[in-house]
């Protein structure tokens, strides 16, 4: 059992690395020295890893050497409101890296990928219809796989993700600017805050990416399927805030409506794929 | 009557320049200057070339000042089978610089596009099923593009290509190699012939792009459409060849078969999507 897990140093797919590790598989990480190795100090002695740097007959070479049965693709620059001048780090990292680690499995022994998807690709429920140009660079490259599974035997399974959350999430999330203000007389502006929100703890999605690679080796006949990684249960943010509001015991002071929603904003997210097959979700209660 | 042509120096980009300045447009292209300006020297110095360097800022300035009605973006890197090295050639080229355009066109008030797709993006007459990677990078800017007419305002229509000829056409297509071994002792190998291509006469596709220019502009409620470029005959590879033979008087000496299809070879183009309105391909005769 050895898995190549791309973006591993971000918080998503530390989380992944850490559990596959718990398994006892052996783990290589595909990694940028730029971003740093924070989020897995812990275990960097305990995995290999890649640093690439764009030439990649090396990181063919790496495919071929280290021969691993799956790769876990998690690493992307999620850029909301990027300017002019960040259009090429997106294209880069979200169409080029993820193209480049498509021909280097084609040249090596690893033919199977989980691949990270959004559900802001289905903004008023359409097919396609993407919230923004992130969404947009994510259903680009689901265009780029199907070619390497249509041509070069590549096996594929996406995994549309909702909004993630954690204990550990250092990311720049509404939940750790509220938790910064909690019980403070600080307050903060937002929306009306009835947008729905599907809120999936940090371990179900990590769960989500076991059996999505176990559905792919066990059922040979599958070349590229989607699914969505949500809860049974939603609720609007407001909903949310108040429920962390009585989880931490402090007030948060929030005035509610005094900020447009955001233009393109999701109110009500639309679910087009089922849950990965044997996967549920577990933490229905969102603890922060 | 302003436009604005990327890959206006190539080959079906250079007739449609040509084209334009004869319809009295004013013509702006941007150009990349490492591709020189072989095809279109005799009307240099009567359109505006923006060369352009990846400096998105001087991109946007240039689009703001031009201020054109439309943009028709040809530009592409067409190749068939990359080296994994080309790959990143591929993506810039057919993702990240049509992206920028379209950036700089949300910021401008240049709102609609013609651009240029191809019938590889439908393999055994697929929605969607990729020859090869350059029909799957065109696919995923399709997939771009529609970000910027859901939120920016962009209008757009894609041509979907099929095989373009014409009398000067230099590049390295087939007819090009026919004619230089044609009556001399030079045989060649070739498949066994049977696929079917469709061929248009660059002066038909030009027209395409006119037609499509015009509808978007008459039809102001057109969000984003996809036409088909295609002639209403078709011929096998052996006929087009036969009638080639006829048309210069010389013999072909072909070894038919002495190779085998390409691995996905389109043996039979598929019709998706109707020809641009108020477009029909004249010139129904391959005479090369």
């Amino acid at each position: 059992m050895k898995a190549i897990v791309t973006g591993g140093t971000g918080y998503i797919g530390s989380h992944l690395v850490k559990r596959l590790l718990k398994d006892n598989w052996e783990v290589a990480i595909i990694a940028d020295p730029k971003f740093g190795y924070d989020n897995i100090l812990d275990v960097k002695n305990r995995i290999t890893i890649f640093e690439y740097t764009g030439q990649i007959q090396e990181l063919i070479k790496f495919f071929r050497d280290f021969n691993a049965g799956i790769v876990f693709h998690l690493a992307a620059a999620v850029l909301t409101n990027p300017s002019p001048e960040q259009l090429p780090i997106l294209i880069d990292s979200n169409i080029r890296f993820g193209t480049e680690i498509l021909e280097a499995m084609s040249d090596s022994g690893t033919k199977l990928i989980v691949t990270t998807g959004t559900y802001w690709q289905n903004y008023n429920g359409e097919e396609y219809n993407p919230v923004d140009l992130y969404a947009a660079t994510k259903e680009a490259f689901e265009k780029i796989l199907k070619y390497y599974v249509e041509a070069k035997g590549i096996r594929s399974i996406v995994l549309r993700l909702y909004d993630v959350y954690g204990e550990d999430d250092r990311r720049p999330k509404i939940w750790n600017l509220l938790k910064g203000i909690a019980g403070t007389d600080k307050s903060i502006d937002m929306s009306p805050g009835e947008q729905i929100l599907n809120l999936v703890h940090i371990d179900d999605v990590v769960s989500a990416y076991i059996s999505a690679y176990n559905y792919l080796k066990q059922n040979s006949e599958i070349k590229s399927e989607v699914f969505g990684v949500y809860a049974e249960t939603q609720k609007t943010l407001k909903e949310h805030v108040n429920e962390l509001e009585k989880t931490l015991g402090k007030t948060l002071r929030i005035n509610w409506g005094a900020k447009p929603y955001k233009k393109r904003e999701v109110m009500k997210p639309a679910y087009l794929f089922k849950n990965p097959p044997n996967w549920k979700c577990m933490k229905l209660v969102f603890i922060n």
